[in-house]
């Protein structure tokens, strides 16, 4: 009954590109382990990729790394103090918007975009934060539902980092249920082609600095949920406020608000013509989400090298360095394969995504499993600093505590569950 | 200082195969999400794998499930009876040994062998072993060190499935630490070009049904570990006893044994020529802990399957699924989630091998967490079953026993952890 | 605003029992410390409790355990083969139906009866179970709820183990919702004063062999739940069926099966008089889940003696002990320290139940929270073992498989969860 | 052979105090379940005892928690600013020192003040550590090994909360291994009778506002650790520095600094006399663990409470309040019942102290495992927050924060698994 189709395709085996070089046993020198990329991703990335990630990770590492970790103090992250300078450097060097086809901006994969938010977020997800809200939030929402005025006037500036975005979606009441929102906007009662929007967003990231607000409200008139890009510099005094959030437990380095929206004015071309209800903002997130499951692995792989630095480093008992330690050992392992297992999964997703195979539920699974895996196991490298790691000069504490909030944010990591779970079950147990 | 590479990049983007497709938005139907391929794995694999895989999973489901799950009893688990007529037809299929190039052997990629191993083990962990041992271990070995003589005249047959393999290095004393053994390969006081051994191995798969017994012995002159090629049917009686071990807790539908030698002759030319130390057995080994890697996360989507039928169909409290608890889903999308990422690293490891690229510290790595996670999850999803779970009908029981045992043999999971540490920090922490 | 209060107490401060020799240094020699009791938990027993548990510790180790563990085989275990004397046998050392009062039994603390429940599952968890369902469900619920009559005539024998008893609750359609239930008890349609039952209860420990059968079932006219107790040998041939339910993944030791009506009839006199509804069942199994915090922490106990054992006679790498690596140290560290928390929890409630102080959602947490300690350090400890564990001769995978199933039996983990949540809460989470 | 011990004990049950009310059903209306005290452990408490309690818990939640949380802003944590008038108010109180018989202390039992330590900690952990340092560390260190002249001179003052005392034995270089320190202490070339001591010490809470340094240094001559105790008004300029360390990721509410000794004379009669080595900071290390064990439970009831309420209020999904949500539920369970448990064991641990029959191990377990439960299950809760959780008003992310630092330092829970490793198998495993 079955034929023995082992023998009959390795007859057929055709030089496929680089899967079937199968069966010839490799003579040459061994490859050495390499604990930062411990499963050779980077042989799946293409030439162009491996480029924009080393231009990506050089400007990182020589002109982010100093702002949040600066040699007279941790300004950035300690006093929450963001320099909207970055997103204008990240502009110049191509790096916003990145995936975007044309409109200044770079087309380049989704993998390639996904090596730069890695570089980012190595250094701080409150960065990294600031950088996905105006690229894949702002500009990505735009680029994909926006008129092609809208996107001719605004998306140059964006990619160059001069106009700056946010995405209004969370409401004080309204978080992981952003169906029930209660930003409306009414047609305005005399001028025609002009809506009036009210109401609230918190949590923004940028809206204080931002010069292009985009933001998700229910037409009055019909009860569905659009998108509207608020230009701020057309909004009369009053209008549109948007105060900072402070004191805030983890990214510290982003700058964060809410959007205060009384009688605001917005012009109909400035609405999204045609989504409606929540598949607009959901497909933001999406990609938001995407480069979420990219960034958390770049921090992570930042507390991996400070860990090992530092155990390496510290000696106790008999003058041994604790990395001789099983049990600090063990960490470094653990934590060593979830990182490299969430690149392989990110890498995927990626590659999907450019081919149209990518389904938001592969997004849910990436973003929950990468932030829960980063979080977790950079908790348990905090504890290879000992009482040391009290102190903020270390730098893990507070990837520990951004990664917890990136946990929280686009998805909590529960709701990312119930959203496999029904997937998985068709049976939905949001209650 | 940075220039604008992404920009630079985005011009010279060639048609690369299948990874620049960037950017162009995909409007086609959408790809449904498959819980059964979450991250979409099926996209990496050739058409012959493909191939491949479907023949295999016909097999095991259709021929080897009802051996082990039977209609009338559980007949292998319960009884502890393993049928070696499974590994015949496995051969008449092709697919033993399936990456040897030549010697009747099928030369596929170490991507389709992986395939096999987890449809293999998707029936039963221990069937899995049986097909490791004969395929990696024993005729891998005699492959990979054997003379030209040994593989022409053993290797067809063990390919076909007539004559069985098994593999000796553990002794009742050394597991984790086999440079310890105390088997010896003695000159023979008057014969030359023959060895005798002395010593005995534990806990051998396949050996008491095994032809062809490959045995890590240390040379007495020398003190070097060599390998030798022990042939049943050459071995005068009393010098080589196979006596199975019953009762274990898992792996029960398997054959396990012991190899005794007491004054075993063995001659010169089954002696592997030129490997010695532990380079020989690390090297075989290697290639069944990739096997494994790939078997484990067939075992545990056979949990998920399971699981989530169970979960549909029992009802409780007003008549709801209990697919509809959230701690139900939760358990379901952590197992889906720990599966799709271990076939990924499992998949990237196999393209590297096959290129040459693959280190023995990357195996230790999808070895260790392919069989931890699969572990963990089966557990998890043991519990969705209640109370049932205590039937072995309901066949989960059997797949966590199993896991287990997967865990700790080849080398148990600390072990593997400490070997990566010592990778990563360059510092071992045996004692 | 504040008084001191402390110094005024300090002054007020009378020789109160054993709480206020406060202050004091104690300079005599220093208690030495014991793993077997590493929080010193016998301090707090009577002398009266120590002198049963030794008694039952004796007996356990000397009489039980040779017959789950025997020099020959571990027949019980292996063979699903219940040793029915072990009844009778703790019956005549009084230790059956230990807390009541009268009727022959010894009217012990509820301490002293969780003493004897911890020394039966260090053992073996079926044997507990068996012991659980004689004392505490079969036993308690005729002491609680049955007739003068009942009491008298039944329970002294039971105290004896010469009768033998099983609670018959769950059903095939319903465990975790036992509120569900399927079998009925309707008026004879001519005998005045006796009822008939029909239906079937699934997982019944010790059924096959019981002689006195308490059977809830819903009561034809009213709909409501009521207990039952089934003599034997009242009833005619056919309508009474207790078949045995083999090849169990856990608890083997134990003799389990099903209870199938047909027709059976009871006397009215059999009925428990006043209780109605879930109160009944629920008050029995609160006795026995009781019992089982004592008993799971108990079989955690001897897993941590075996494997302390073995961590100290195995040797690897340089011929040490395996006790001496961080790893193992460590997990023994962690499943001491569960035992320890969860015998003074145990212990809490146990008091607290003979002052008419425990609740039900104490004995939720303590059941639930004993049985996932102790599963989960079995489980990490069973590592210990590495390649040995599948050897059914070190008895751990026993008790791994064995706990796994106290787990998910009297209230699934879960479950429990949901009673726990629900009582902090005052919403209810069953959907 | 065995005799019927039950029924013997049962004959001879006196009325000895709690324990044996034994049998008797209670038929008095049921206890409520209680989820601020969910095992009843305030059954335990002496009357005393419980009027303590009360008056630390008002005191501390009325007069400590506005400091830390304010309604203009989180003065104390935000700010790093400790208000050292917080122990002189705990002074009025009798709260400080109150385990020490005479001296102006009010000695009370260790379990009073365990209670005292959990009302303190459930507001901060960092105002714990505070009044832990000055009763445990500083005060208990001086009664336990000072001289008469020196406890009368300065113990009463301490009490008052007039001098602050600090304890230093970490330094920049050795932290799990103080034995290895480097501060020294030499005689002084020309004046007898008195030492100089040089060196630094780091992570000493309280040191930057402490008059009273209780300082673990080597004597030169002996290379033994004495315990010297210097009063910053007899330092001359120069020779103390107590710099503050700012810039801390948890316990910003505590004060934290260095000691920088440079020539620092101390008179002979501030060595303490006889304790030589380690045994001396040990034992003060004992003391302040002791009460970590209680205090960490009290911030962990404070995250219960906390997400308790906010599950009640935050309403998500067709307007349920995310308590309806299993995950969310069994979150709240686990937090309840590793609190119950963590109080019990410090509870047990306490009335041993007090009988003198408390090891050093008891204490290790407690410390290890009451802070790694308060830790994990406080992480738990904060997710119930989601977004929420990173505004610092709701509090837990600075229970978060704190826990973490509790469980690195007084020894960092690893290190606490491998003594109690050394103690369970005889075996050290530090290396």
């Amino acid at each position: 009954m079955f034929r023995s189709v082992c023998r009959q395709a390795a007859r057929h085996l055709n030089a496929t590109p680089r899967t079937a070089i199968a069966g010839k046993r490799h003579l040459h020198t061994p490859v050495p382990f390499d604990w930062k990329d411990p499963l050779g991703a980077a042989n799946n990335y293409t030439e162009e990729e491996l480029a924009i990630a080393e231009t990506a990770e050089s400007y990182c590492q020589e002109r982010m790394l100093p702002r949040v970790l600066g040699i007279l103090s941790l300004q950035a992250y300690r006093k929450e103090d963001y320099d909207r300078q970055i997103l204008t450097e990240m502009g110049e060097l191509g790096l916003l918007g990145s995936t975007i086809q044309g409109y200044g901006c770079a087309g380049v994969s989704s993998v390639a975009s996904g090596l730069i938010t890695r570089a980012v977020e190595r250094v701080d997800s409150g960065y990294r934060s600031g950088y996905s809200v105006q690229s894949a939030l702002a500009m990505g929402g735009i680029e994909e539902f926006g008129t092609e005025e809208l996107k001719e006037r605004l998306l140059p500036e964006m990619a160059k980092g001069k106009l700056l975005g946010c995405f209004g979606l969370t409401e004080p009441n309204h978080g992981s249920d952003p169906g029930s929102m209660e930003t409306v906007a009414k047609a305005h009662p005399s001028k025609k082609g002009v809506y009036l929007l009210y109401g609230s967003k918190t949590w923004i990231t940028n809206s204080p600095i931002a010069d292009v607000l985009l933001v998700w409200a229910k037409l009055e008139n019909t009860g569905k949920i659009r998108g509207f890009v608020i230009e701020r510099d057309q909004c009369p005094p009053g209008t549109l406020e948007t105060p900072p959030i402070k004191n805030k437990n983890g990214l510290r380095a982003s700058i964060t608000g809410m959007i205060q929206l009384d009688e605001c004015p917005v012009k109909e071309e400035n609405m999204f013509p045609e989504v409606e209800g929540l598949r607009g903002p959901f497909s933001c997130l999406n990609s938001a989400r995407y480069g979420i499951a990219w960034g958390t692995i770049g921090a992570l792989e930042d507390c991996i090298s400070r860990a090992r630095q530092y155990a390496l480093e510290r000696k106790q008992f008999k003058g041994n360095p604790i990395a001789k330690y099983q049990l600090v050992q063990k960490k470094l392992a653990d934590a060593t394969t979830d990182a490299a297992y969430g690149i392989l999964a990110a890498y995927q997703v990626g590659r999907l995504k450019d081919e149209g195979k990518a389904t938001p539920e592969m997004i849910s699974m990436i973003k929950r499993q990468n932030c829960d895996r980063a979080l977790i196991n950079a908790r348990a490298l905090q504890e290879v600093f000992g009482g040391n790691a009290v102190s903020d000069e270390y730098g893990i504490g507070r990837h520990v505590a951004n990664l917890f909030v990136t946990q929280t944010y686009e998805g909590q990591s529960d709701i990312h569950s119930l959203i496999l779970g029904r997937a998985i079950t068709g049976i939905q147990a949001f209650c």
